[in-house]
């Protein structure tokens, strides 16, 4: 017989049973968080016209997105990321503002595979539509905050800056307003490159020695603290920007209290972002142990939207890293073993017994029990194997003697035990046994 | 401002919340019934190499996968159906069977777009891998026929037909082994074309007058009926494979009724299903009002995962398509009218009221209640009216006389009514307006 050489495309994956199981509930933690915040789920086409993505993402995303041509002619590009299908999405309906949406996809970069780095991975995006208020970028930070908590996360650091800020920084530094996508870029390099690798970059880029000086001096020294906001203030007093970011960060600070966030964030002007649309308020997490880089990043980006409709629409968000997310509660043992959902394996004891094994099974089943039957003829000794190997709980026998007596044997695994229940009982001593609510 | 020219793909959708908070209530009970017979989640990627998917599908499959090249020159393909991922995945990993999984995930094909058929849906897979018991068979056809009752149909006929009984008919008529493939593929459009559609079209193939007449007349003749199986089993009693095949669907029928499935199938010798992979018993679910064509088809390939791995391993399985099912549930006005998730907006007062405001939200949202906080200072009649068009039940607000008093007001939206309750007394009171057990 032929034989096809099969494999997964690098960076991409299969997730069985086992693995998969542990990650939805991950996800559905996520998705009750973002629900109790009031966000609802949406979903956009894997598919999108790549002209929509296109002049998005700056230089990197020009180069990772996946695009081809199909049969038509047209040119297709696979979602980069969540946000931009929401913005077109955004620029196409009327829909109330404002307006909370929430989406958990895969996305598709054409990226070198790598440790912790995938071709094919799921982003976790919530959005505000149509506020321009920081209490929507508040909102976002303590949304990220009780669901990292709800994860089990103690150790994080939910870093808050603002473009505003940096702008006024960049001005201070007597920076053009045309150079500041590039100083943001590089000043986002600083935790990969160091600032003197950072100094070195913008020197070659062309900007001045002073100019660098006394920006970089600013962020390095200033970077946070206790009473960073009021430093700054006094600092930049003479400008505006500057000023309107420092009472955004104020803003946020008190909303945070508010919602019950105290701890776990703080005001960093070191921290910029990179991406090129981002126009307020900036966040990130970054966990120090282990140190695999940011699990979630977001920010206000009140013109994107307008990129598509012609009339700009304020809006802010957050998207969490599910890859990094799952990496890090895996090397810190977060996760629970759950190797399988089913709670019952219904053994055929020989041919004759099917039928009563299909009968048992369909009873426990209506009873909203996840029960499999062994569909086949094995030896029993086999069929326990199976369910000791899977973990499943419970394992139910009926024989022609059982039968004939109108009981089940029901075989704990965990425990070894096994006892013959009355037909009549089996749901409810099933129930039992796995501690399920009637 | 620019404004890029904003649409969607022809064939993929946008899901709002509205439509998307709908169709995640389905998906929830096919999940539902896919666990509690056993079935557990898994995942592929939606990229593949594109060698894995050719020569699968037949000629229209050939056609409609979608193919490219990535920038490594690597042939990629996206995923076009779940049972071909799943095959090379069995072939790739050694796992205990008979294994059970479930996937409901999106595929694309280059199709031609039009009403109901689009180029990017879901599909919702269930199969059984390793068993060569047509017990775990009548497993798949019980799973749908479940499903298709919880989510609330009457009217569905799932049609059964094996393709040994269809092989000994083509025997019986004559038609060499190497030609029924096309044999099938020609039967199987009899809904399509008719009968004298199929007999014309078989002619044209270069099928005999004789080998049309005697396997087409008996296709037809024979159809369903009560006692079908008896009939078949005298006419074709010279055809081994034409017993074997009547043996499996009278086992078959001996299964399902002991899983509790008495009504709403029928075997049926005039289904043929058109894929090339199929090896015995095949079913389809059809729904007469509205005649909108399958709602979901499966059945045996014990030959597939042996393409990939070189020795064969049985399996057997089930798609139901949600596209189909949601768009009758539609029509028939079985889904449910949901539009929001949301269960309190918490209303912006002022300026001056947004702490308490968000203080009164995060405590709604400890208790698990779905709560929307307003993040704009809105006249109140307008954020009432937002919660009005949205659907959500009751509002919230704290002004600064209820902020003194230590009350909130509430209000229920679907009454009209207004009252006071005092802080504490709130998340009590909010749950019972509710109806949420505590």
């Amino acid at each position: 017989m032929g034989k096809i050489n099969c494999q997964v495309l690098k960076g991409t994956r299969d997730f069985l049973p086992s693995q998969f199981i542990v990650r939805r509930r991950v996800i559905a933690t996520i998705e009750q968080t973002f629900e109790e915040f009031g966000f609802e789920p949406m979903e956009t086409p894997a598919l999108e016209y790549a002209e929509t993505l296109e002049e998005k993402y700056g230089e990197e995303g020009a180069r990772l997105i996946y695009k081809f041509a199909d049969r038509g002619g047209r040119n297709i590009a696979l979602r980069y990321d969540l946000t931009v299908p929401l913005a077109r999405n955004m620029a196409m309906y009327q829909i109330d503002k404002p307006f909370r949406r929430y989406q958990i996809s895969p996305v598709w970069r054409a990226d070198k595979p790598q440790k912790g780095r995938f071709r094919e991975f799921w982003q976790c995006d919530a959005d505000i539509v149509g506020s321009q208020e920081v209490w929507a970028d508040a909102e976002m930070i303590g949304l990220t905050y009780f669901i990292l908590k709800k994860l089990g996360f103690e150790d994080f650091n939910i870093r808050i800056n603002t473009r505003k800020l940096l702008n006024g920084i960049a001005l201070y530094g007597g920076i053009a307003e045309k150079q500041m996508g590039a100083f943001f870029r590089i000043i986002d390099k600083s935790e990969k490159i160091g600032w003197e690798g950072v100094k070195d970059e913008l020197e070659e880029k062309g900007f001045s020695r002073e100019a660098i000086a006394k920006t970089i001096n600013m962020i390095v020294l200033e970077a946070s603290g206790s009473d960073l906001l009021s430093r700054l203030k006094d600092t930049l007093q003479e400008i505006p920007v500057a000023q309107e970011g420092i009472n955004e960060l104020e803003e946020i600070d008190r909303s945070l209290a508010n919602i019950g966030v105290t701890d776990n964030f703080s005001f960093d002007v070191s921290l910029a972002r990179g991406l090129d649309y981002y126009t307020g308020p900036i966040f990130e997490t970054v966990i120090e142990k282990p140190r695999i880089g940011s699990i979630s990043g977001g920010g206000r980006y009140d013109t994107l939207i307008g990129m598509f409709s012609g009339k700009n629409i304020p809006a802010t968000g957050t998207s969490l890293g599910l890859e990094r997310i799952i990496a890090i509660m895996e090397e810190l043992k977060m996760l629970p073993v759950t190797s399988t959902l089913s709670e019952v394996l219904v053994a055929v004891f020989d041919r004759s017994s099917v039928g009563i094994s299909f009968q048992v099974a369909s009873k426990l089943r209506s009873a909203g029990i996840n029960t499999e039957m062994y569909v086949k003829a094995d030896r029993l000794k086999k069929q326990f194997s199976y369910a000791n190997t899977k973990g499943i709980p419970l394992v139910l026998i009926v024989g022609p003697d059982e039968r004939e007596k109108g009981i089940v044997g029901l075989k704990d695994m965990r425990k070894g035990a096994q006892l013959s229940v009355a037909l009549e009982d089996m749901t409810q001593k099933v129930k039992e046994l796995l501690e399920k609510r009637e």
